[in-house]
């Protein structure tokens, strides 16, 4: 554990009692956590020698836009229903309570691009799963996964078996 | 006009009937289109000597974060309602039918920081006016709005007459 774990605020009984929060704009709003969590992350992105990268709606955009600048790549966004305007291919995922979808245009990504998926955090897995789905059925390869957060008292390792997961900080109980 | 206009998708009737939607997934996902953007930005950016920017979500998160990783400092978000977990205030816009709420952290900007604020497109600006209003609630001063796109035939002037507004490309008719 990093002392970047001290950059985030933990907020309980958000966004439902029981449930606990961890909050980025704490880390975002500091410019010396928010370059320490770029640069782990900018670290193990660039030894997977991506082509490009994949950032979740929303906050993953925040951290998979610095990441695709600092690599002079491209950034393509897996985006909730209803928010891209062109052709596009949609995944569905379960949530705790019936499921939800994540959506790419079917133009995002080309044959044998070598891909990294950026967010903010890793939960369930269900999110990253089904946007893992998105590049494989697009033609591309998933060769890494980079978030700031790990919630490893969550299974989203069996979901993410086949893939590389790397995170900078763990939080391991409710 | 600069050729930057060309990374631009025009979606016609997205998201409804008789809307053209600007679409900048296309510029995201090419890499000279997206640095060329960010150049763009940043030079306007670093001329308003800004403490922090905030960025408004979701679009405005891809350009807004890769700015404050290139100036080193702070990146606030200002979200959609029901978002942020900790104490925030909220301000009210107006849509087409009906209204909207914009929200921010209480301790998200301290007293006289000077603020850039950062979206992909101005449209009819109800959003980035509520956003400058949460700002200077917060004892913050609103010293430029940088976006991308500047839609110049809606009438978003009048509402952010108080405040200097940069953009990369205009498009002026639907």
């Amino acid at each position: 554990m990093s002392n970047l774990a001290a950059y985030i605020r933990e907020v309980p009984d958000f966004p439902k009692p029981g449930v606990r929060f961890y909050d980025i704009t704490t880390l975002m709003q500091d410019p010396k956590g928010f370059r320490q969590a770029l640069d782990g992350m900018e670290k193990y992105v660039r030894s997977c020698n991506p082509d490009v990268l994949v950032a979740i709606e929303s906050r993953g955009f925040i951290f998979g836009a610095a990441l695709a600048d600092r690599l002079n790549i491209g950034l393509v966004p897996a985006r909730k229903i209803g928010k891209l305007p062109s052709d596009k291919i949609s995944q569905e995922y379960t949530l705790e309570y019936g499921t939800d979808h994540v959506e790419m245009h079917s133009d995002a990504i080309s044959s044998d691009q070598r891909v990294v998926v950026v967010d903010d955090l890793i939960a369930t897995g269900g999110t990253v799963a089904a946007t893992c789905k998105l590049i494989e059925r697009l033609g591309g390869e998933v060769v890494g996964i980079s978030t700031v957060i790990g919630l490893i008292f969550l299974p989203w390792q069996d979901l993410l078996k086949d893939y590389d997961v790397n995170f900078l900080i763990s939080f391991d109980s409710e």
